[in-house]
């Protein structure tokens, strides 16, 4: 009889439940990983409301900081009981599109290599990070040792927020002296701000509306924080600029009106790098767009993944050049996952980011 | 009294005449250029439509080919006499733009140095090349010296034509063994074609309707031409690349029919390059857009000029790479501007491109 | 008992012998090829020479050709019977340098990811491709299907001489209009000439003085072919660009001599693309190099491999963009192959490459 | 009668000495700066001690800070009274090489538009920034406003010292998370490690031996400073790597030894980016650079220079990320310039920079 686990199960639009399940076995790539800490999403909300279809009865979740507990026979290079993150992509490494530097359009398996989105694999087309544990594909890809001296909470944001937020200014080209507006400070816009801030950009400038998310704007990197709720967000970044508009423009949200503002704001010669996950057809303004003639760029990324990028990302942390444990703000034990949804899915309390713990 | 010149001059909507002008003075940074060849060119059309705003009184045209009259009193390294080009767009060189390598988005004398398409100066914002003598700006950087044994008509296309078309395929950042898309076939188009078979794309997919059109592209490097009167291109495009799509996709008429059909196209982690001037919002399907998350880029380009970027076209003409006076089919005496506008603007008799000689 | 095949073995200095060996063993990610095809490259003559050392025993070769025979058990997307190249590189996919992009200095197994060559396993650090049967390791990321109507020889020159020729060109970063000179007109430099050719440049030169090679360089793309032993290569380059020097010089020999010229006719800003395997120190002189200040890259590339890599430069051949068998001059069963090293290490008869079938 | 001002000429080898020579007429696109700061660069003591040659009589630095005391009548958009600097390098912006994005190779007025350095004209080939006025020719490329609050010295680092060691950094290709040794921690190497921290470095070495050196470097950004007069820098960084070496090493001293050291530290895959001057030809080990397969890039840097770089070092300066006033040392009145040189040419009393007023 196999070994039976605690898994959080999408069962049903708005119905992500707490269920057993067998441990899974593990096929010779494989690493098998004990949880310490994972969090929740807010794809997973998506995912939770039936907005972004999964298979029922799949385990939710992305973002793992565990122990490997079991090697798959070929996989070399690691020891059982090794502190480990695996990125919320999890690319093979060997298709057409990880060759040419797209591992988070990994099309393994597919007869030409490409697959939109192909690298999620957690929580979207395999079982996922919230649960005991978690099984991780194409392991010598995919697992990177947490650095001596790091807490899971401090490496938590690594495998998906970091990972995301970063790439917008990165993505971006953001260039030393540049100037930058990110437009939403939830966790992606406030990691993005970081990485804008790490790449050396020196006017950055957040726009949010969330008192308590304005503030940790600035400690994350923001030179200035717009209100939009107060004031028009377009004028005043031009204003800021006198005129000229900002070097990139990084959406985190997902909005027609975030697009489009970021649009409004670049200078031309400008780059607008999306993040957002968005939910309909976007619309480029024609005059924000000059008529095509702007030598605009528009950038979109999905979370880098694999090994050697958490390797990075966790040598930002052990640097002490970042600190991302502040958008960690509440905590949960696993068998407590429901009530976590709930409070971050109605973005109560002032939640940022939740950890939980199996 | 000053002597006087012949000029095509925008009067006003579907009123472009030829009328007598002075022939200009020369400031100290100029060139005063007798011009020998010109051409039309399809946003003229707008213009004599009344779609793109100019001056009334000003004169159209922006692709000179011709022979220097007089230079201004701090211009050196040219000389009376020699046979010269300059691009369409006529950087400064000096503006904050230029410095960052945007010479399109030139802002000379604004604070900060950017201005959206502001380079484009000849027929847009000072008077243009359809006339017996032009006024070229910064002059140091802006006339490119025909090499020896090459036609006006062999360097025609070099000013605006070959620049934007080519830039299509630089900007998309076409490499070795892609697969390319160009949608629309017309004089922009068949250089995007060309461009992307001199920079070494494997499979070129030209997408047109026009028989003569059709026949043009293969000749300028299409492997494959697609009829979208008769067959849906985008399947078309993904049965030809078996699925995959294709790396880069060039959009080189400035509609939102063929935009959204680039990016239909496109692989993940591919790139949409867009050359044409649209005259509506642009609307982003969510599907072909991966909800913001296949690592797609949107790049527009202006047509780039200055003395080296015609120089490099004109030795790609030299060097018998190239040959775009095909696309030259149809010649008129500068007395009779008014037809080639009647013929060009009415696309009649399989007109291409025009030759207008003073 | 394992059924044995015919291998070209390294024995010793000066011996490489055709033995009997063991058909390999297939683990779970290789892949085992029969051979149809494959060749010898300069590479093996210094393993031959003992100027590069290898083990005793070790089979020589990595250009392979052939059919999959026996896929491993963890090997998806394949069928035993396809017809298939792999790169003489094969990079796991998995190791930091694969996923920074480096896959020719694939560390997999080292702890931080990195060897310097590393990628390089065939007739290096495992058996090689001159036998009847060669193991491919990490079938996944390297095993190319050979698209139908592609002879063997055809893509023989694939799995090296046309990867590294061409990767001259591309980490060169030749662009449309470039000038580039090609030193030394062997296999690869020739590949290197036709690569410059296919990425747009339009002054291309040649240095050889074997008056074969000047011809077929010609045929492979140079615009001038300069013969070294008549004149200096220095000075005609100079003179052929008037004294502005070219934008890329490629080095494909491995001596001082050519990395020296090479950098001498470097322009201010331009970029020294280095192929060749060097035996000692290299000097820099100072003033080909301005004092440090002359804005000059020096770049060094070991032969791309990988599948997607292979698919590319097939897909160059099977577009009819390039032919490369005019570099398959001799002909030779491998039971002959003793006789193959010896044409071919002595340069007699005009040879550039051999095809050696099993 | 012409006004005459002071200015530090060079009169023969050893000798630079205060003078009497007119204050310099104004040509239409020149500026003339009433200078307020300046200061020595090592170049000078080069100048100096007659290893670098420049013409008798000439007036020798090119760091200027100061106020537009005239401008010429072709230059638009300055005031006279605004306060500015211009960089050590001062392209036309109108070459080809500017053109093409080398401003510091600027062949302004040759044939093809390249000469090596040819941006380098303040103290090498036109009079420079050591005197009570200077000359800035090509004003509208050069000219760059000080932000209000800014003083003199707070943005003296600008024209050379700022510019060249951040290019290390930059053309190094420095990315998030990269491991980066710096060689040398004078002004130029101190500032390369700025630029390494601003760019996203996370473990950045510093190798020094002059304690004073060596402490800076950790205020300036450096996680760890070697003493290479205690240990060998090169065990050093490979031990701190854990063996796998550096992805960038920056030379910031001009010498074979520490460029050596330099390509021993970097990892395959890695660059070694030269700011040095070198005095003599350089050599490159065979085994540091994998015989030429390392896929190793070495590049250099000659001082970015032009209006739009100006302004975005000076908007580091001004969003507080840097402050490079501790690399002034000592100051001086102009008066007393000889004995500036003095104390800076010996390297005397721990200087680091000299600010120098007239």
């Amino acid at each position: 009889m196999p070994k039976m686990m605690k898994a959080a199960v999408f069962v049903e639009a708005n119905r992500i439940v707490l269920q057993d399940k067998p441990v899974p076995d593990v096929g010779p790539l494989d690493a098998l990983v004990r949880l310490t800490t994972t969090t929740i999403c807010g794809t997973d909300v998506h995912i939770l409301k039936g907005e972004y279809p999964v298979a029922r009865g799949l385990t939710v979740g992305h973002e793992p900081v565990g122990i490997i507990e079991k090697l798959g026979s070929a996989v070399e290079g690691y020891k059982e009981g090794q502190r480990v993150i695996a990125g919320a992509i999890t690319p093979s490494g060997h298709s057409a599109a990880c060759l040419c530097g797209y591992h988070s359009q990994d099309g393994a398996g597919t007869r030409h290599g490409f697959r939109a989105m192909g690298g999620w694999r957690f929580g979207n087309t395999i079982d996922g990070a919230q649960a005991e544990y978690l099984l991780v594909p194409d392991a010598m890809t995919n697992l990177a040792l947490i650095p001596d001296g790091l807490s899971d909470e401090q490496v938590l944001m690594c495998p998906d927020i970091m990972s995301t937020g970063f790439s917008g200014a990165e993505s971006g080209g953001v260039k030393l002296g540049d100037t930058v507006a990110i437009f939403a400070q939830g966790p992606i816009g406030l990691c993005a701000t970081a990485g804008a801030r790490l790449l050396g950009a020196t006017t950055i400038i957040g726009v949010e509306a969330i008192p308590a998310r304005m503030e940790i704007s600035r400690r994350m990197g923001a030179d200035h924080v717009i209100d939009f709720s107060r004031k028009d967000a377009v004028d005043e970044i031009m204003a800021l600029t006198d005129g000229r508009g900002v070097d990139v423009a990084i959406e985190a949200l997902g909005r027609q009106s975030t697009f489009e503002a970021a649009l409004r704001v670049l200078r031309p010669g400008g780059t607008l790098s999306s993040l957002g996950v968005y939910s309909e057809d976007l619309t480029i303004p024609l005059g924000a767009f000059a008529a095509g003639l702007g030598d605009h760029r528009i950038v979109t990324t999905l979370c880098p993944g694999g090994k050697e990028r958490m390797r990075r990302l966790m040598s930002i942390i052990a640097s002490g050049r970042l600190d991302t444990q502040p958008l960690v703000t509440h905590r949960f034990k696993l068998e407590e996952i429901e009530a976590a949804y709930d409070l971050f899915a109605n973005q109560r309390d002032g939640v940022l980011k939740v950890a939980i713990t199996p």
